[in-house]
C-alpha cells in the first residue's frame, strides 16, 4: 500500500506534558488514551496519508468535553485534530504533528426526528447508515450517501461536506445542514444557523463551517433538513462498448430533461475490478452506467424508459432494468466495493476525485487516456458522472514509478481546471491535495481563507496543515 | 409614509473632497454623479430607511470601475454603499453617512447561457425578470422569484440572498450561485467558487458572500446553476373561513407528501387589500391559499388534486383551479401588488419578514392576533406559508402610536424566536433589523461575524452600519 508520511516535526515535549496534565485535570483519565498502542490507529484515516502517532486521544462524550479539550490544547499550545469515524479520503483526520486527537464518535445520539417540520437534530457520532434507516422508518429521506455510509459519522460528513451518488439530484451535505452547534478555539459553544429552511440573518456561517475540514471548529450538534422519501426507485444498467459512448449517454439523459438520482460511470478497468468481485458483466462491455431514477410511480417508470432510450440512442449495447431488491442491491454493493477492489489490482494506488462540467466528461476521459499513455501509468476511472464528479485512479507496482504518477496527477489537475472543472468534488483537500490548492485558486482567495481561519483559530492549533499548505 | 432617517453623522468634508478628486482622476467625470439632485434618489431603497444623500454616485460599467471605486474609497477613508436596483426592503443599499454609492446596475450583460451544463454567467445589473425570460426561452429555469422580479437586479439578489414564493420547493438565490467574481476592499478582483455543481475546494466562500448584504465585497460577475423548466404548472386557489384553517392546510398538504412550488397565505386584512385592487374574492373568505404545483403532466395533475383534497379536509370553503394564463396571472399580479396595496390601507406601515417552522404557522397567527390586541395596532399577515416565511404588516395612522408599534414588533421577534423561527426570511437585516440581531444570535456569533467582515474590509468602509449595529 502506498503511504505518504507526515514530514512535520513532533510537538515540543514540554507542551505535550502540559496538555496531558490539563486534560487529565479537566476530563479525568477515563476519556483519555495515551498508550502508544491505543493512539496509533488514530494516526491514519482511509487515505494514503499517515500522520504522527498522537500524544493523546480524547474520547469526547459530551459537548462540554469538546470545549474542555480545545481549551486545554489552547492553553498548552498543542495542535488538535478533530476526528469522527476516520473514513476520510484526503487525510483530514490525520494528526500531522501528533498532539491531541479529539474523537466525537462517542457522541452518537439522534436527538430528534420531526416529521412535521422535516428536520432532525443529531450528534456528530451518529453513523450515516443508521441515520438513513431511522429517518426512512418515518417515511423521510436524508439524501447524502458517501460510499462509506455504513461506517462514516455525520460529524465527518459535515466537516467534509460529503457527497455521494445521489448528489446529482439531491445535492450534498451542506444543502441539508440548517444549523450547527460548534466549539471553536476561541471559547464557548456557538450555535449557528436555524431550524427553518429559510433564513437570512447575518452571514451563512453554517455553510462556511460545513466542509471546513475541522479547521474552523468541532461540530457538537447539527440540525438537518429532511425530505419525503420518494415513492419509487428504479435501477437501470446500461453497457457500452467504450467509456466515450457512456459519457455521451450522460449528456443525452439530461438533454431528455431527466434528472436521475444517480448516474454512476465505470470504465473498462473499473469493470474488471467489478468482475473480479464475481459480478457477471457482459464481456463486450467496455463501460457501464448504473442509473437510479426515483419519484412518483408512473412518472418514475416513464423516466426510466426515457433514460433507457437515451442510452440506446447514443450506442448502448444493452439496457437492463434491475429487479427490485437483490439484483439492484448486488450492483450497488459492487459499486461500493470498487475502491477496495481497485486497490487489489496493483501494489500501489492513488485515487483522485475531480469534477468537470457534464458536457466535458468525454473530454476528461480522453485526457486521462492521453495521460496514461504519456506517463506510462495505468489509469482507471469511475464515479458520479451525473454531476461530472469522477474518481480517477492511478495504479502502479514499481515504487520507482512514483514520480511519473505524481507528474500524471498534477497534469490531470491542470487538465481538469482547463476544462473548467475543480480538483475536488467530495473528498476535500485535507493534506493530500493541499499542495495543489494554488493550481485552482488565486493567491488572494487562498489568503482570504487563511485569514478567515485565523478568526476562528488565531493560534493555528486546530487541524493545522489541512486545506492550506503549512509553511514551516 | 413612515421613514427612519439615518442618525449617523456625515463623512468628514476633507475626506469627501479627496475621494472626489481620486474618483475623477480614476474614472473620469462621465461615470460620476455629484449633483445633489442626481445623488438624492440614491439615499433610499424600497424600505422605510432613508440615508444621507451620498456625496457621489459612481455608475460602474465594468469590473475595473468597481475595483477603482473601492480603491479610491479606501485611500480617502470614505464609506462606500454598493447598490444594484435599490429594491431592498431593509435599507441594505441606503448610505447611512453619505459618502460614495457604487451602482452596478449598468453592468447588465447575460454573458452566457449554457444548455449542456445548465449554467449561466451574468453581470450584476441583469434584471431578474429579463433573466427568467432568457433562460426560459432555452427551456431552462432559474427559480428565485422575489416580489420585485420585474425591477430587481441579480447583483442585489445575490447580496441579499433573495427568496420568493418558489423557495419552498426550489430554495433561494444561494442555492443557485456556483461562483462569483467580486471586488473586496483589500485589492484586486477575486474569483470564488466554480462552474460545476459539485466541489469542495477550500471554504464555501461563495456561500459566505451570498447574502452578505454588500458588507464583504461587490459582485462583478456570477455563475448561476439552472434547472430544466418544469413541464407543467397548475395554480390552485383555496379559501378558508379564517387563517387558522389555512395554516393547518399548509401542514396537511406536506403531510400528504406533496411539495408545491408555491404556497402563499393571505389573511383577512390582506384579502381586503386584494379586493381593493378589484380582484373578486368570495366575501365569506377570511383567508386564502394561492398554491402552485409543477412537474411532469399527470403527476402534476395528481398533486393538484391531492392538494385540493388536503385543503378541503381541514375546512376549505372552496377550492378553485385557475385557468391557465389570464386567471392565474391575475391572481399572481394581485399577490405581487399586495405590498403597495397594503401600504394604502393606512398612513404608516412597517412590514416584518419572519419565519417559523411550518408546524408553527397557526401558533404564529395566534401570536400576531394577541399582539394586535395587546398593543392596539392593526396587523395583517401574508406570505410564503409553505416554508413558514410570513410577512407581518403593522399599520397605523397616528404618529403617536409609533412606540406601541415598535413594542409590538420587538415582541413579534421574541415570539418568533420562541417558536424556533428566525427574524428574517428573505429581506435581510440591513439597517432596519440590525438593532434586533442580538435577540436571535449570541454575542459570540455576532462577534465572529464582525471579525469575518474585518478580513474583507479591515477599515469598515464597505456598507457600514448594515447587519451589525454601528457603535459610534
Amino acid at each position: 500500500m502506498f503511504e505518504i508520511h507526515s514530514p512535520l516535526p513532533a510537538v515540543d515535549p514540554s507542551r505535550v506534558e502540559k496538555a496531558l496534565r490539563l486534560l487529565h485535570r479537566s476530563l479525568g483519565p477515563s476519556k483519555i488514551i495515551t498508550s502508544k498502542d491505543g493512539c496509533e490507529p488514530f494516526a491514519r484515516d482511509e487515505s494514503e496519508a499517515v500522520g504522527r502517532t498522537p500524544d493523546a486521544v480524547v474520547l469526547a462524550s459530551t459537548p462540554k468535553d469538546v470545549v474542555l479539550t480545545l481549551d486545554c490544547a489552547r492553553r498548552a499550545g498543542v495542535p488538535v485534530t478533530p476526528r469522527c469515524a476516520g473514513t476520510g479520503r484526503t487525510g483530514g483526520a490525520v494528526p500531522l504533528r501528533g498532539g491531541i486527537v479529539l474523537s466525537t464518535l462517542g457522541m452518537g445520539d439522534i436527538k430528534e426526528i420531526n416529521h412535521h417540520d422535516r428536520v432532525a437534530v443529531v450528534q456528530p457520532g451518529v453513523i450515516l447508515e443508521q441515520f438513513h434507516d431511522a429517518v426512512e422508518r418515518e417515511g423521510l429521506f436524508y439524501p447524502p450517501d458517501p460510499n462509506s455510509r455504513a461506517s462514516c459519522g455525520l460529524g465527518g460528513n459535515i466537516a467534509e461536506n460529503a457527497g455521494g451518488p445521489r448528489a446529482v439530484k439531491y445535492g450534498v451535505t451542506r444543502d441539508y445542514v440548517l444549523g450547527v452547534e460548534m466549539a471553536a478555539m476561541t471559547g464557548p459553544l456557538i450555535r449557528m444557523g436555524r431550524r427553518t429552511v429559510k433564513g437570512v440573518v447575518g452571514y451563512d456561517m453554517t455553510g462556511l463551517f460545513v466542509g471546513s475540514e475541522g479547521t474552523l471548529g468541532v461540530v457538537t450538534e447539527a440540525t438537518l433538513a429532511l425530505l419525503h422519501k420518494p415513492d419509487m426507485v428504479l435501477t437501470l444498467l446500461a453497457i457500452f462498448p467504450t467509456p466515450h459512448e457512456a459519457g455521451r449517454a450522460v449528456a443525452a439523459i439530461f438533454r431528455s430533461r431527466i434528472c436521475p438520482r444517480c448516474v454512476e460511470l465505470m470504465d473498462a478497468g473499473a469493470l474488471q475490478a467489478v468482475r473480479a468481485q464475481g459480478v457477471g458483466i457482459d464481456p463486450l462491455a467496455g463501460a457501464l452506467l448504473l442509473i437510479e431514477v426515483d419519484g412518483e410511480g408512473p412518472a418514475c417508470e416513464r423516466d426510466m424508459e426515457r433514460t433507457g432510450e437515451a442510452c440506446v440512442a447514443v450506442g448502448a449495447l444493452d439496457v437492463l432494468v434491475a429487479q427490485a431488491g437483490t439484483q439492484s442491491a448486488r450492483l450497488w454493493a459492487a459499486r461500493r466495493e470498487l475502491s477496495p477492489a481497485v486497490r487489489k489490482l496493483a501494489k500501489y494506488k492513488l485515487a483522485e476525485d475531480v469534477v468537470v462540467p457534464v458536457s466535458q466528461i468525454p473530454a476528461l476521459l480522453e485526457k486521462t487516456e492521453a495521460l496514461a499513455e504519456r506517463y506510462k501509468v495505468r489509469i482507471l476511472t469511475y464515479g458520479h458522472a451525473g454531476d461530472g464528479n469522477m474518481h480517477v485512479n492511478f495504479l502502479w507496482d514499481d515504487p520507482a514509478d512514483l514520480p511519473r504518477v505524481l507528474g500524471a496527477i498534477e497534469n490531470l489537475f491542470r487538465d481538469v481546471i482547463a476544462l473548467r472543472g475543480t480538483i475536488s468534488g467530495e473528498h476535500g483537500i485535507g493534506v493530500l491535495k493541499a499542495p495543489y490548492l494554488g493550481l485552482e485558486q488565486s493567491h488572494e482567495l487562498v489568503s482570504l481563507q487563511e485569514r478567515v481561519k485565523k478568526v476562528f483559530d488565531p493560534k493555528g492549533l486546530l487541524n493545522p496543515g489541512k486545506i492550506f499548505p503549512l509553511r514551516v
